[in-house]
């Protein structure tokens, strides 16, 4: 585990698992910085995202997730309350996904968008990029067994260190 | 068909679909201009992705994807010779996987990887974007059904018109 390692590029499979858990299986010895936890508010995207009445009460967390203590992806989650305890603690310990299974949530699917555009200044703070460094981004909403969407997320990660594989068939 | 159109941004859904095919369903006019259709030695990069020695011939094309009239993707794709018949007008007149289909090819799975980076100046110049501007990459190898690599695809997107949107399901 070395400089080479830390330097390595994820090549993240696209599938509905955690950031953490891959990782962390990865041997890439994650770690998590809660920036924020809070309730606001729900912006009017937010709230469309969560099927909830604008202006309704929704967990805003921030987190800087890191492997081998470099920062690696700006995580900013919007969450429906009374689903789960968004324990600070907890949530620097494993991921979200974890969490949310812990506390019972079966999650079952998620549309995904990934995208790419220029850091802002904050984005660029938080990743050690210089402002307008490229960024690969992503937005999901994930919903559980019910249908009910139990989080949308909006990702920004070092495209240095960070990709998305996968394999794809043929339409049949 | 107004101005809104030509800005909006053209949401893809993975699946190994073809651009071409996929501007045309979304009414979005696509066209394209062949820059470079050539055969060339195989780099290693290449030889390794198509499954031939290093140095042997390889056809390039580079191609610039247009859509209402605006650079929308910067296409270099390498192809094993003796596949098709590349010829360039039937290159501007259709996408890559038709031509590939109507040659009687099979396209059966592919492996892609996503991610971002800043245009280099080639790309700034082709794409119309200022040089370091954010993309979106996708380098994607494509396997018919014989198992065989029938092309190597290095794309880049303007990510103001351009993203990747799917629906993902858990793991069972």
């Amino acid at each position: 585990v070395g400089t080479q390692v830390v330097h390595s590029q994820v090549k993240r499979p696209l599938e509905l698992s955690s950031l953490y858990d891959d990782l962390e299986a990865a041997g890439q010895r994650p770690a998590t910085r809660v920036l924020v936890n809070t309730v606001v508010p729900a912006p009017a995207e937010v709230a469309a995202a969560l099927g909830v009445p604008e202006g309704d009460d929704v967990h805003r967390v921030e987190r800087l997730r890191l492997a081998h203590g470099e920062p690696m992806a700006y995580l900013i989650n919007h969450l429906p309350t009374g689903l789960l305890d968004l324990d600070t603690d907890r949530l620097e310990a494993t991921g979200l996904y974890r969490l949310m299974r812990s506390a019972g949530i079966t999650l079952h699917s998620a549309r995904q968008a990934i995208g790419a555009r220029g850091a802002t200044a904050t984005e660029a703070e938080r990743l050690t990029e210089p402002a307008g460094a490229p960024l690969l981004t992503m937005r999901r909403t994930t919903y559980d067994d019910t249908g009910r969407a139990v989080e949308l997320g909006d990702h920004t990660y070092r495209p240095s260190r960070y990709s998305f594989e996968f394999q794809l068939l043929v339409r049949s």
